[in-house]
């Protein structure tokens, strides 16, 4: 009964739609993007996970063709800027084409640190932080449930980035060092690493072996957050250039005139162009 | 016939859709942006006129709020990323919500230059530059039939931002000069100024009297392009900084890192945070 009553509910609204505009003027739908927003039963998180899924336009010509994937941390923040930016330069061939999964939150202070930890930035005891500490959980719930499903499901090929801002940014991070086989490039915008007494540097530290074989693309960024967080950014930064990994291609870049909100908007541009700095479109669709 | 046809069509797709992916998992639609795709048949140009409206989203507490209109040149292009941009902004409070209006382009070498001329940037003759210089027809447009159309039809407060890039950017340059009644706050990203002799320098020189009122926002920018694009450029920064006009704010920024096209990006975000440089949200809509 529910159903059939929404069903009517929506031929009701779509009628009456068309019967309000139409008389005004011709109307379309806005058709330059396509975006499906899944849900997806975790059996490793035991909960229902929404994400939304961005792909490129195709056309006659490219019905074979397959894409990188960006899988984008907050999603409900970060999704339609990162997919106007990818549609855009993608269009004007500064980088491939993409598809955008933007995972979208249930409790992002669980899934999204490394270590389990209650104190704030600000030195304080935040009891809604009990529930931290789910990286790992997170990363299988990405590496069985997530990853598979969109390589099953969408024309996906094997170039696979991972993006994330502020708790989102140490996840990315912590991802490249303990899951590394995951993905093949990295963005952390305003990573939070002053978390639980820098626990980031210290595993950064301890699993990057000094100058091994690291064969990954990595951006990380900070805006003006200045204090603690700025050093420990800066700190982190000494730590990979003094690791000297082979292969590892990174850029860090210091936005102070952008805050920890504003920021994402000009890293996440310059992360694309970082990643893809040396793309061409006759190469290779990566 | 044809619209009962249309219609059953979408009634099937509508159907169709829900059954081939209900069995995978849940599906809603991606509802974050609201777009629709208009066409009002213009008088003035005789022609029907295609353009894209994104308006903010609104709860039960901003029902009888108003909103500045971005009215935004190649539509087509741009009108994705700064959509994303001000509902982001908005959302963190760096700028009001606002409405955009993209205009789609049908023959962007009439409407968008200032003046009749078939010289190319390289010095080459172009036949198809032959219906150029229909700036002032296309405001004409604007003034009577689009602006009109939008403030009857959305809720607009009176500020209104005009924006565009290459020749997009010298026709709000033009705008300004010679209708300035009709907008508050101009962008123009990289300018054409080397068009028709710098047509638009001699213009500017002519329409801005010296140390007069001039209650406007400017921002304008230019590239990697190099050359006398680049020079046009400076030639009318300096003109601007030398008019001392009273009252207008105004910005030039210089992007060496962007090219031609990828430069609107990084270009049309620095011109919000401008144009809403001091916008608290506590104390007005603009």
């Amino acid at each position: 009964m529910t159903s059939l009553h929404n069903f009517l509910k929506s031929l009701l609204l779509f009628l009456l739609f068309f019967n309000l505009k139409v008389n005004a003027q011709k109307v379309e739908l806005y058709n330059s993007i396509s975006n499906d927003v899944l849900t997806i039963p975790s059996k490793v998180l035991n909960e229902d996970r929404r994400f939304y899924v961005h792909v490129p336009k195709t056309d006659s010509t490219s019905l074979n063709k397959t894409f990188p994937v960006l899988y984008l941390l907050d999603g409900e923040n970060h999704f339609h800027i990162l997919s106007a930016y990818i549609d855009y330069l993608s269009h004007w061939e500064e980088i491939p084409p993409m598809i955008v999964v933007g995972i979208i939150n249930t409790d992002r202070k669980k899934d999204l640190t490394p270590s389990k930890n209650t104190i704030t930035y600000d030195g304080k005891n935040d009891t809604t932080l009990r529930s931290s500490g789910g990286n790992e959980h997170f990363f299988q719930f990405l590496q069985k449930e997530l990853m598979p499903y969109i390589e099953t499901n969408y024309k996906t090929n094997s170039f696979n980035i991972f993006g994330g801002h502020s708790f989102g940014g140490n996840t990315t991070i912590n991802c490249m060092l303990i899951r590394p086989e995951m993905f093949d490039a990295y963005i952390a915008v305003s990573p939070s690493l002053w978390w639980d007494n820098r626990f980031m540097l210290k595993q950064a530290d301890e699993k990057l072996k000094k100058s091994s074989v690291y064969n990954k693309i990595f951006f990380y960024s900070d805006g003006n957050e200045g204090g603690s967080f700025h050093t420990a950014v800066l700190k982190f930064d000494k730590l990979i250039l003094n690791k000297t990994l082979k292969g590892l291609r990174f850029k860090y870049n210091y936005y102070p005139k952008e805050s920890h909100m504003t920021e994402p908007i000009v890293a996440y541009y310059d992360a694309l162009r970082f990643i893809y700095k040396d793309w061409k479109k006759s190469t290779d669709a990566k």
